[in-house]
């Protein structure tokens, strides 16, 4: 989505997705990240996400020719009707079959009509249609583009100024390509003792998977752009006192989690909020389940707030996740008492 | 499977797996793969798969210290019982206290004990831990070993003589790791017209991604010990007369599928397999269901019948799939017709 400058995804992934549970929270999850349908009939009967699609290149091959192909799926699919030029070849053939169509459908008073790229230089073919498209007198027929898309594809194409409209996005975004599995792990961080909650944490010889000890929290703090600045994970403990501080615009001192001498004090801020709010106590709902286009504006809003050097794709800039005071002495003590 | 030279692989990977569906059937593929056990307890109940876990950091971590923890949990599963011993400090701490516990166990008469490495060098650690184990009496404990294996780890730490016992590999089987799609798709073949099936294909500029037309078979040739020589894709109309010929050991003749002056004659094979056999006609399966530990058998001697060097993991030499000279010829007929 950041990638096609916030233009038209549609999530097309089912077919490579991990089970049909996977392909259906997968489109759940690229609607709320910003895609603007799905070609998961499921995920729009279960999920009320939008439905999109277009014809497999098997139906263009089951016709005896592409013209009778396109005008029989056209009789079909009159409205948004999207026809697969790239069957038997793409210029010659695929896209002048298509434009006889178009025409067809422009007379008839349809609209959203256009076509789709599923093979070959997509920059070479996307700008050789459009001006195809554009010279025929179908200049409002859309391109769509596939195959085997990803950030990285659809950011270099964007540079290159092609005319694609829409983008459909499958494998790589449902199953994360080569990046699959997301390395979370949950661990211990308090326990009950005689009805307290003592702080633990995982302790190992490798800094980085040390864990946060503590019932935490964690405070966003914003510039007057609300532009995000730097997180700060803090213990509950700390967020009345902490909460007045950010109320006087106190300056704020944070820790870097593992580095010892690493610390800044975050003076300049104009708002913070607080992250984790309670949606559940003893076993009841607090807040309203939200509809999913409100988890798409969420998303999208707090995806905003960061800074863009922060979304490059190539070495992007790191955004500080830092520890309280308080935090930070409870961890230090904890592994103190542990290899001393 | 393979690079643990056909050792005891575990599949750990239901956290990390693509939704409780897709963790489900990878569990299903990783034992039909040759895995021996799943974490996935859903996979023992629905598949009958023997199911292997041992404890999580979180357990340790909630008991005062680790060795109470390692008794506890030792009371509650005696047999077969594998202690973690990375929670802390796996030399200082884990493998001495597990050494009191499984001697305690050892003395009450209990088996299949062992412990569990989750983090640090592997080759190094597990070394030293078999030496500890054996000098203090319990050198029938296992050592399992876990933390984000895949096949390339596994194959450097068996070419290091590692004494490791049983392997838990997890998020890289199940999710594929940075492999986690199969780009297969499905093409038209065949369509029939007056109730008889005419081949057709899917034409592009990329030979790659031109599919074979019309209904197909293929037949595996092996020489005298078994080893798959090479496969033919056939088209069923001749499979009468392949039949007479692979009875008669005739030469048989091999076509590259795109290289048209690619190809080689068979002269030497001692058996041949016809690999698709119909399992449903008319509505009706044709076969019993085969339970999972014959599908399991059947993919360890497919693999084993084909040579080592196809199944090297840095640079494979490739297996030759090749098409018949019918094939051959519809295939060049019909790129013919769409293109002249």
């Amino acid at each position: 989505v950041e990638a096609s400058h916030h233009g038209s995804i549609m999530e097309f992934g089912l077919r490579r997705a991990h089970g049909p549970n996977g392909a259906l929270y997968a489109s759940r999850a690229a609607y709320i990240g910003g895609a603007s349908a799905s070609s998961n009939v499921e995920a729009g009967y279960v999920f009320g996400i939008p439905i999109r699609g277009t014809m497999a290149h098997s139906w263009i091959m089951s016709y005896p020719d592409e013209l009778a192909a396109f005008r029989a799926y056209a009789h079909l699919y009159p409205e948004n009707c999207t026809l697969l030029v790239d069957t038997y070849n793409t210029l010659e053939s695929g896209i002048p079959n298509a434009i006889i169509v178009l025409k067809e459908l422009k007379a008839a008073g349809r609209k959203g009509f256009g076509i789709r790229l599923d093979s070959g230089d997509l920059d070479f073919l996307s700008k050789k249609a459009r001006k195809m498209l554009d010279q025929s007198g179908v200049s409002e027929a859309s391109i769509t583009v596939s195959n085997e898309l990803d950030e990285y594809i659809i950011d270099h194409l964007v540079h290159e100024n092609v005319p694609i409209d829409k983008w459909g996005v499958g494998t790589r975004m449902v199953t994360g390509g080569d990046d699959a599995a997301l390395s979370g792990v949950y661990k211990l961080a308090a326990k009950q003792s005689n009805g307290e909650l003592l702080a633990t944490m995982k302790l190992t010889n490798n800094p980085e998977k040390m864990s946060n000890p503590g019932i935490k929290n964690t405070a966003r703090f914003y510039d007057k752009y609300g532009q995000a600045l730097a997180d700060l994970v803090f213990l509950e403990s700390e967020k009345e006192a902490l909460g007045k501080s950010i109320q006087n615009h106190n300056p704020i001192l944070f820790h870097h989690p593992q580095i010892d001498y690493a610390q800044f004090i975050l003076k300049h801020y104009t708002q913070a909020d607080i992250l984790l709010q309670p949606v559940m106590q003893n076993g009841i709902r607090l807040q309203e389940k939200s509809p999913l286009h409100i988890l798409q504006k969420r998303c999208e809003s707090s995806l905003k707030s960061l800074d863009s050097t922060s979304k490059r794709l190539l070495n992007p800039h790191i955004y500080k996740v830092s520890i309280s005071s308080d935090l930070k002495a409870i961890k230090k003590d904890l592994i103190k008492s542990r290899t001393h």
